[in-house]
């Protein structure tokens, strides 16, 4: 996926040939760095997208938020451009994606708010680290999303599902997976449902929302935890103006460590 | 169940009651003190089940074990004489139920070693406290416990399938159940297994092996937590010569707050 002299790449070199036009999917760089969604809305809807982030941490864990009209990430990625950093981003109009575009700083003015959002994926090293086999990864997917029928706390115009990423975890391996992932509330948390998937408004396994279908073994039960797209989504339901994120698994790579995210 | 002066016996008034011959189950005495599982061996036997406690911790979770001869508990229950101060207890010869006693003094000699473990019902309370509902609680059962096909690590005579205790959890309340239970290792910890009770060996979860069948409520998951029986079905299958236990629900009352055994 990437060569030996990428591996050595830090966050901020990556940032550096990001800002210079290089477009890839983030998956996999700069190793054991936290990497994060962004949403990028106008100030008129930014004090509800934070009451709404505040609403549904487990959804939409914000671990960091910029003054209005600001690029510069202080905390995750300090210097960091948001404009020009990160590979590539997806402009919606109205709740409908207009386009893709390498950078945005020609669409950025004083009246936009910048969230970072924690990522589910940041935990898969975490899982592997204590024994417990991660299926996307095994087969090459960046997973299987599902819209379930439970509804986030809705906050001004922001509303709609919760969606989840579902991990397949072997029976006795299931407890082990809450325990570890319960120490990262940055990166979504413990699972949020575990169980009958019918129950929550999920009719097929092998037919997700978003991704690709994962292969789910004897023995193994579907674990579900939330996941990034749910703000995505709330803010397409409530038909906001203009929204800014990036493209799918084309994050923000920040220079925190993820183990440093442990809550305890 | 019991009146309001009952109500306010402490441990030590329980097991005065019960030394003087006072027969009852201890189920929802002197509530939020631990009660205890009491396993007593001939010495021979006495290294080979230490050694099985500490290779299956879930199951046989010892927290207090006496010297050979011994019969006053220096930890749990200070100054308490473990062959009066339990309500009934049990008698086994080789493998086999030899009768039932409301005390075993004349049966006690300095060859025998009595062991201590943690029970599972100490976690209701604090399942209750975080809102899970204890089902077996509602239903005015003790549970449900089924022998699985998953094993123990042997040692010595000791060996055998592990017994579980399952408790149906809401898909969206199983995490936290994983949290709060993990907190108390001593009560059996984390859910041993979550998911296809096939897969484990038990056919139908409305045929428990011992206890009674409880109500699964749709979109309720199944939890497994390894169970207290687990000890007493390895020196059964073991055909150990002498086996002394309390009866099921006439526990041993300690001195200690269940609150106190949180591992942090």
């Amino acid at each position: 996926m990437y060569s030996n002299e990428e591996k050595r790449l830090t966050p901020r070199e990556w940032r550096e040939r990001f800002r210079e036009g290089e477009v890839r999917p983030t998956v996999g760089l700069a190793e054991g760095f936290v990497q994060l969604h962004l949403v990028v809305l106008p100030q008129e809807q930014a004090f509800d997208f934070l009451l709404y982030c505040q609403r549904n941490p487990l959804a939409c864990p914000l671990v960091e938020m910029l003054e209005p009209g600001t690029f510069t990430s202080q905390k995750m990625a300090p210097g960091a451009n948001l404009g020009t950093d990160l590979p590539l981003y997806r402009i919606f109009e109205k709740g409908v994606l207009k386009g893709e575009a390498d950078n945005i700083k020609d669409m950025w003015n004083n009246k936009m708010v910048a969230f970072l959002l924690g990522c589910g994926l940041s935990v898969d090293q975490f899982l592997l680290e204590v024994g417990i086999p991660v299926r996307h990864l095994e087969e090459g997917q960046f997973g299987s999303i599902f819209i379930t029928n439970l509804e986030t706390a809705a906050a001004g115009i922001f509303r709609g599902p919760i969606a989840v990423s579902m991990r397949p975890v072997a029976g006795e391996k299931v407890a082990k997976a809450v325990q570890i992932t319960s120490r990262f509330p940055a990166f979504h948390g413990e699972p949020i449902y575990i169980g009958d998937p019918g129950f929550i408004g999920i009719q097929d396994l092998q037919k997700p929302d978003f991704g690709t279908p994962l292969t789910i073994k004897k023995g193994e039960t579907p674990v579900f935890w939330a996941c990034g797209v749910t703000a995505q989504l709330s803010a397409l339901c409530g038909k906001v103006d203009f929204m800014i994120t990036q493209a799918p698994s084309h994050m923000l790579i920040t220079d925190i460590r993820s183990a440093s995210m442990a809550a305890y």
